[in-house]
């Protein structure tokens, strides 16, 4: 999977992923008082509004995006119907030929961890026949609890070719409080990445492996470490926009030849419109002129290393 | 919430919970084929198959038990007819009075937290409306990202008067790979602990906090250490039974007076029946009999200790 999403980076000269993270506050009020009107005020008018939301925002993007990172905790706070928004957000973009990142940060003991792997990207059993339930491309895992924790789901991942981003250094202030702490001379974040490039190391696919890792744009020093520490390892850089990390701040995240990183924005792209700087556009018109204002950020950024 | 929680282990002497976490292989086939029977072997069969087994252990076991904690992940792996099933049973185990702790290890950046606190302990706004989710009463959370991820779970906490169990210690065997690394000279699960303690402090409901945390009954010795770092905190403790911890394992995660742990056990009570002590017994009393004798394990390691 992680070939196929190379591919269409370089295809569409955009190492950029849109964060479908559909708060309400983000979703315009015509869309929301359709929904309404339809639904009601309820879970299920929320996942309504969420779901044409998205798909303005796919329909806008999908030419010229590689892939979309759904967030699953802004479906999941709607319960069931929230969820179902999820499930046809993730097989829509699908349709519309976009790689489907899940962030669900999902991690636990082995067994269990087994259970997320078969619901998020491989199969589980029913009886004599098996479904795949969520089916996401990739999806993102929380390492707190050590290789047993993580290899129910690599080896998903090998079976059914999809991957993973590890949390290794988050975007958040608070993201050092753990994270950085020296242990034998070096912050553990440095420890965790050793293990996802470990872990990663057959999985291959091409050059690089299906095992990736999360780290804040808002930490390009940090970035620079990790980069080399696994170098084999596609970076998911979240933080970019809204968080603080500007474009500048990118390049260390990247190879020499402008691959290894793929960079999220969230509401700096789904809600653009409500910037002044896209004022007057349609919301979906917004997203596309932040995306290819974002592709120009990083470009530039690439170009002037 | 822990008040309350408190009151049910005093009235039916069992600091347990009962782990629901139905895989299909625990699950009679009396009852997977019925449920195939009705709605195929499909997602919604599995969805059914599980909740009917549910029913069975809930109505077993709900008045020798405070409580229930249902893993997510194993409803979760079914899609949306899985996670409709977590919901029923979260919302039955209330019915019939138990306390419900959603194992659902959840844990992000701010704002996506807040998310996940509104859909499982909280409030999510609709328009002019607001509505609970899935509503549980505890959930457990993923501290790796540190403060900022976790300050949202507990500011509902207090509003909503629920509580957490924050992963510290976890009981699967490479727990230690990150959580045992010495930072400072002291290992990361009492900076973690700490923490915790910390975190709970103004979030008090009588002589605990309604933050928790999860220490595994498999580091006996870690238990006894962070009982004395996090004096406030109630202990949620997995990995008895299936996993190797014994009764005897349990006393440190204990203060003298018998309070401040809860343990819990999941296919060693919902999956008794396929254990040789318990032949010949529905899985429904198999399941009563394994926290009778699990309550009296506990009881006399207490008394001996």
């Amino acid at each position: 999977m992680i070939r196929k999403l190379i591919e269409k980076i370089k295809q569409t000269n955009a190492p950029i992923v849109v964060g479908l993270d559909p708060m309400m506050k983000f979703i315009p009020e015509e869309i929301s008082s359709q929904a309404f009107k339809k639904y009601g005020e309820t879970l299920e008018g929320a996942a309504e509004a969420i779901w044409q939301f998205n798909k303005g925002i796919i329909d806008s993007i999908c030419d010229i995006v590689p892939a979309v990172k759904p967030q699953v905790a802004m479906y999941e706070q709607f319960g069931i119907e929230g969820m179902k928004a999820y499930d046809r957000t993730i097989k829509y973009s699908q349709e519309k030929g976009l790689i489907v990142i899940g962030d669900v940060k999902r991690g636990d003991i082995g067994s269990t961890s087994a259970a997320y792997a078969a619901g998020h990207l491989g199969k589980v059993s029913v009886g004599s026949k098996s479904y795949s339930a969520f089916n996401e491309d990739f999806i993102t895992v929380n390492p707190y609890l050590g290789t047993d924790g993580i290899k129910p789901f690599v080896d998903v991942c090998k079976e059914e070719r999809k991957g993973l981003f590890i949390l290794v250094k988050t975007s958040n202030p608070s993201s050092g409080e753990f994270q950085d702490r020296l242990i034998d001379g070096r912050p553990l974040y440095e420890w965790v990445g050793e293990k996802v490039a470990e872990w990663g190391a057959d999985c291959m696919d091409g050059e690089y492996s299906e095992i990736g890792a999360v780290v804040g744009a808002t930490y390009p020093e940090m970035g620079k470490v990790l980069r080399k520490i696994m170098p084999k390892s596609f970076i998911l850089v979240p933080g970019y926009g809204a968080q603080g990390g500007k474009g500048a701040d990118l390049v260390h995240f990247f190879h020499e030849d402008g691959l290894g990183a793929i960079v999220n924005s969230s509401r700096g792209i789904i809600a653009a419109y409500q910037q002044e700087k896209y004022q007057g556009m349609s919301f979906a018109d917004a997203a596309r002129a932040a995306v290819i204002d974002m592709r120009e950020d990083i470009a530039g950024a690439l170009q002037n290393r």
